[in-house]
């Protein structure tokens, strides 16, 4: 499956208002502009769709491979900028933005064109998240009491990378016991207990996309509360996954998940959106919230993660990566959702 | 060891020069000024040396146990602002920029400040140093044809988590045959072949600490063109080490090196700096390259890595990290120097 990186760029040019060009300098953008995965690089897109890219010495021969104009510089940025020229407002830095002449700050556009998802970037957050549920599956039968938090993560971490991950896609989430209750807890040396549960939210990166997935074990048989709340997630999270439909607002895809916990008395442990679009970052367009008004469109890959978090006692978290399709969702991290009792 | 994070903030203080207060939001930053490691915080400086930190729902337990006054907010930059405030112009985006009343844009100031490290910071790079020389040791063995790149860039970097290491601190190079002569060859699928020269340039995040370091090996007895570059990049390197002290121009440093290189006409083929400062961030002040002009301080750790690069055919590159003292530098990472033969 070849790249049309050409097209990608003339997406972009036919979203230009009011401007003749716009510079792309955040290396994510620039790489799905163009395939160069570089730390300094810049594109030059035209309103006529015309592009020219710019990197130093030390991506020069990987550049030149590309089906764009290259030039070398080290002040990329100033290289290809032209007066009055677009850029991003929200990664240029104020010390580049002061070098250039009269540059218009813009809002995200190449972030709208990334949101829909080709057939080769489909695949390759498959492989990331098939990576992810065979991690997963490999070593939950190693999840035990003794255990600290980190060994949980590193063995995982190191599962994912044997299995060709190129790195995990963030810092693993594992969260145990009373930690649980913390959404975004970095794991540490507290040790796994019998009535633990453990929550584990992490993900593979394969050829620079992320795969996005969470589940949360019990250590020995749950107590009802533990089972009641693990139930409580998992029905929010299917009806938040039976949401997921091009066109649909996405907040009421949020509200489908969250009225349920609503109902069982749990709105305010449930403190952040349903989920977030993933591709070459963890965290893009489009974002599930309360507040949020856009509309899903079609191929776009996003997780749906809700979580009840019971400050002092524990949380549940249960998260998947899906695509939207017109046909129902196409779920791409496939480890079972039952409660896992280890 | 504790850390006293006013002390920092205090010598900050010391360098604001035409402002009444500097507004820190780059997270290596605000990480070296609080403690917090958080991607949504941000810290007010005085001229005074009082402080105060901003960050989201999400960090705020953990700001709250720091010897710091704290505030809850989204957007922190703007929470914490004054009009006239002093920001960070190599980091600050311009959209955060024009949400602010006559911010100032200023030179990095923190950067200078994390220059010299303190005996913390000094303890937690030794460790991922350590962590960095004992993975090298144990799976040196098992480098061997066949493999790919990806393969031993994997085995290396799963081994230092095993070790304790948080990840990798960066993505590690493994280029091997002809592929040496690209200093930052991205691992790949070629497989190791008896007569390859391998360059390995990996290392230890520990703690927030980074650890950088190379070293060339043979696959098999060495051709004499081989083990005679190897000596030459060996010899530069040591002539690079011992210039490496408290008070020498960064410069000349880079010249010891390079000179030794030049002689044996291989100049044009050493195409990079001698060497870049480590800690919080893998590459940070200071840098040594032919241009530089700025003095070495004590106590600060640095890499000396000269490279020399044969397009077509491979390449030496040999690294350690080591921090500058009175009486002499002290070495990091401690895997002989001498030419592996494997």
């Amino acid at each position: 499956m070849t790249v049309n990186h050409a097209r990608r760029r003339a997406a972009l040019a036919a979203l230009l208002d009011g401007v003749e060009a716009v510079l792309v300098t955040w290396p994510v953008n620039v790489r799905y502009l163009t395939g160069l995965d570089s730390s300094n690089a810049a594109v030059l897109v035209r309103a006529d769709g015309t592009a020219k890219l710019a990197t130093d010495s030390r991506y020069i021969e990987r550049a030149r491979g590309l089906d764009i104009e290259v030039v070398e510089a080290r002040d990329v940025a100033k290289e290809l900028a032209v007066p009055g020229v677009g850029i991003e407002a929200a990664h240029m830095t104020v010390a580049v933005f002061q070098r250039l002449d009269r540059p218009v700050p813009m809002e995200p556009l190449v972030e709208k064109v990334r949101t829909v998802k080709d057939d080769h970037e489909l695949e390759l957050i498959r492989t990331a998240c098939a990576i992810s549920d065979q991690a997963f599956g490999d070593i939950s039968g190693n999840i035990r009491p003794g255990l600290t938090e980190r060994d949980v993560a590193r063995i995982l971490e190191a599962r994912m990378i044997e299995l060709g991950a190129d790195k995990p896609a963030f810092e693993s989430i594992v969260a145990s016991g009373e930690n649980g209750a913390v959404p975004h807890h970095t794991p540490g040396e507290r040790q796994l207990r019998r009535g633990d549960l453990v929550t584990l939210d992490f993900g593979a990166l394969y050829q620079g996309y992320h795969a996005d997935m969470t589940r949360t074990v019990s250590l020995g048989e749950p107590a009802d509360w533990q089972r009641d709340l693990y139930n409580l997630v998992a029905d929010a999270q299917k009806a938040g996954r039976h949401a997921l439909t091009p066109g649909a607002v996405t907040g009421d895809v949020d509200r489908a998940a969250r009225s349920i916990i609503e109902a069982a008395g749990h709105g305010d442990d449930f403190r952040h959106g349903l989920g977030h679009g993933v591709g070459l970052e963890i965290h893009e367009d489009p974002f599930l919230g309360p507040s949020r008004t856009g509309r899903l469109e079609d191929r776009v890959p996003i997780t749906v993660e809700p979580g009840v978090y019971l400050p002092g006692r524990g949380g549940v978290r249960i998260e998947d990566t899906l695509v939207t399709r017109v046909d129902g969702p196409e779920l791409l991290t496939k480890t079972t959702k039952e409660l896992l009792v280890l």
